[in-house]
Parts: structure tokens; sequence; C-alpha cells
């Protein structure tokens, strides 16, 4: 008696970029499992029941849903952006992998959704037009030389970083370390996009040169791109400017 | 006189994974340029009007577009995926900086979609997981030689990597060299997952060990995600198996 567990993708915050497909797993659920401020988007019916938890308890929230789905109810995750970059179709499938075996039973379905760093740069041009990363920037799930480790490959290897989950209150100093890190090898006007509820009523999108980018403009909701040695603006007037990274190296 | 330009990310395929943002866009839009079948998705009014053109003529099509848009017309550019992933959004913005003045006045909304890799990671669990990067086989615009160094800087990161433009007929031997060369870092147990037309009635997707990966599986069509020594495979009875990289590093 299976039931089946989606893992839904509810994109950067906008109704207008939320799929189809995300609508109807929404509509198909019963049970509704995730982060209050994403459960909060939801418009539901009487028959449907939301149970939020805190956004550092992804396996036991991951956890729950299962065990439920596996009584052979429908039952929904919902995570904002994509559920499958830094979200919780990682997660679920960790509790399966480490649960009881009738969780290897439930039918899984993840949405996927405009994730954060799509909508941002869709915002100011395309800054992700060649190459890139992404980089999670929490040091509670690895060691933080981890993290310098993969800075450092990306600037050599000439990607656009973009990087998720810079700043929270448990961890405010890794964001100004990593941009101190970048500082000392990139370009000092390389641009700099914190881009904030990109789509959102709240949005706001900031450039900066990398000489001037300091952790105090991202928070929690913020996604920050860092642009290559390629990552180009255009000035425009009246209009505000375009950043973008070429998709050549060979014509430049 | 200036009017305006959308460059559209149509999604993977499927009408199910089309934006409520994309189809608003598409519904404002007199002229439509892109590549034949992405024209091909759009069901268009008689008063509306595609002007199709080959995948490799990104920025004469941009031109096009731009030149029109700045004629005082609303012009739409279509792009499969997102546009500004390996897509149109890069060539609108070398085309407006090379182009002409009045280029610059023309109204740009970038409207982000779902991208190929995201689609493919939902298909089958949750490949990209944790820190990822995205490259472009194609050496049509950058040295294969910067591919090469790319691919290595990922593996030595630790990086899940996402190719795009794995294969074409004038870029028949890419994919098999850059497998080879991932071979020779990787552990011969790597997950890579060869998905094509995600959530399309022609979806194909196949998971196999890097030791047994080869270039005839994929086509044009495909995007291929190799795992990190840390993507882990969930064998489920009766179900197809889940790929996933964990979110953590420390607790493994």
């Amino acid at each position: 008696m299976s039931g089946k567990l989606f893992v839904i993708g509810l994109g950067p915050g906008s109704p207008d970029q939320v799929t189809p497909q995300a609508n109807a797993a929404v509509a198909a659920a019963r049970w509704f499992y995730g982060y209050k401020p994403y459960l909060e988007r939801l418009d539901l019916r009487p028959d449907q029941t939301k149970i939020a938890s805190d956004n550092r308890e992804e396996l036991s929230r991951a956890s729950e849903a299962l065990a439920r789905a596996a009584e052979g109810e429908t039952v929904a995750i919902v995570s904002g952006g994509d559920p499958g970059v830094f979200a919780m179709a990682a997660a679920v499938c960790e509790a399966i992998e480490a649960g009881p075996a009738e969780w290897k039973s439930v039918e899984i379905e993840v949405v996927p959704g405009v994730t954060a760093m799509l909508a941002v740069a869709a915002r100011i041009g395309a800054p992700l037009g060649h190459d890139f990363c992404a980089i999670s920037l929490s040091d509670n799930l690895k060691p933080w030389e981890v993290v310098e480790q993969r800075l450092e490959a990306a600037t050599r290897a000439g990607f656009v970083i973009a990087l998720y989950n810079p700043i929270s209150r448990a961890r405010p100093w890794q964001l100004g370390k990593a941009l101190d890190l970048l500082r000392a090898v990139l370009p000092s006007a390389t641009p700099v996009i914190f881009g904030r509820a990109a789509g959102r009523p709240d949005e706001r999108i900031e450039i900066v040169a990398l000489a001037e980018a300091s952790a105090e403009k991202a928070d929690m909701a913020t996604c920050v791109i860092i642009g290559s040695p390629e990552t180009r603006t255009i000035p425009r007037d009246g209009l505000s400017p375009l950043v973008y990274t070429p998709r050549s190296l060979a014509t430049r």
C-alpha cells in the first residue's frame, strides 16, 4: 500500500514562474510538507493540510513525508526554486536510502522549477551565458576548506560562479571570506550580482564591481553571481545595464 | 521609437513545463525568431509571424530581431530550456554591444525557463543535489583545450558536471574524448546520465557507469550529467533507480 511523494519546485517566487506541472502536483496532493515561507505560497483546499518545519530540518521533514506516503497517501514536499538544486530532492533520496524498506516502494515525482540563479540572471542580461558553476556557501554540511578549494578551482576553470545559501545568522562571515578569496584572484572590475527575491514584489537586484562587493548586500534570500574574467557590462541610457558572459572565448 | 524584445525560455519541451510568464510573453509579441524546432512548439495567432533560422546562426538571428524591435515592434526570440544557459540571451547581449546605438534603447525582457539539466535531474532523483557545474562541449566558440582544462578543474573541485551540446554531426569526437578524460580521474562506477528530451513523448533517460559510458548514447538533444565521487544510486524493486548527490560531505 504505497502512496506517492511529489517533490515540487515552486520557482523563485512569482506565481508567473510556477509551471503547470507544479500546479497540477499541488492539486493532486493531500499533505504538504515544507519550510513555512514556501508553504505560505500555496492556496490550498479545505481537504489539504500543511505541515511546516524549520529550514534546517530537511532530513526529518523528508522522513515524515515518506512515512506518510508509505501509508498510501499522496504527499508533497515543496521547495522554492528547483527542488534538485540545494533543496529537498537530495534530502528525500538520503532519507529513502537510510530508511525502512517500504520507503523504496513510494513513487517519487520530482517536479523541476526555475532555480534562483536563472531568475536572477534573466533580470540583468545573461551572466550565465557561458560555462558556470553553482556552489552552496553553507559549511553546515561540508567543511569550509572544501568551499575554499571549490571556489579556487572554479576561478582556475574560468567559470562564472553562482553562490547559493550565501549568508545566515548562524553563518555570518563565510560570504565575506569568499569575496576576499575571489578578490585575490579575479580582476577587481569583475561584475558581482546580488539578486534577492527575483520576480517578487520585494525584488532587489544590485550589480557592483568585485572590489566593492561586501557581504552586507546579501541575506538568506539572495543568490550571488560572480562574473568570470570574460563577463561584460553594457551601460544603457535610461535603461539598467546589461551584464553578460559571451558565448565565445575565441572571438574576443 | 524603440520596441521590446522578449528572450523566452520554453523549457525542456513539455507544455506542462512552460511558465505562465513565457506564455504571456508569447501572447504579447508579434514577430518570433528562433531555431525551427523551438518555433514549432508555438501555437500562434494569424497576426503573429515566425521567422526560423538555423541553430548556428544565433548572432544574425539576434541582430535581425533587434533591428525589428528598434523599429518599434514587439519581438520575441525563443529558446528551449532557459535562454540564459548556452542559448539566445548571451547572443542578444553580444549583438547589442556590437550593434548600432539605437539597439541599446530596446527594452529587453529575458523570461527564464527550466533548463535541460534540471529537467533531466528531476527524472532520476537529485544528481545535482550538491555543488555542480555546467559546461558546453562545443568547441565552435572556444578552443578544445579550454574544455579539457575546465573538465579537469571540475573533477578536482568535486563538482557534478552537466554537459550541454555534447555532440553533433560537425562535432562527432568531443564527447568520447571528454568521457575518456573523465574516466582517467573519476571512479569507474561514477553514474553517468544521458538525458534526452526530458518530459517529452520521445524522452529517453539512461544511467550507466562511467566505465560503460559511450558517446553513441548521446545526440544533439541530450544533456549528459556526470556524477561526482559522492553521487550514489539507490536500486528499487519494480521502480527505476534513484541517482542523487548527498547534500553533505561531512556525514559520509
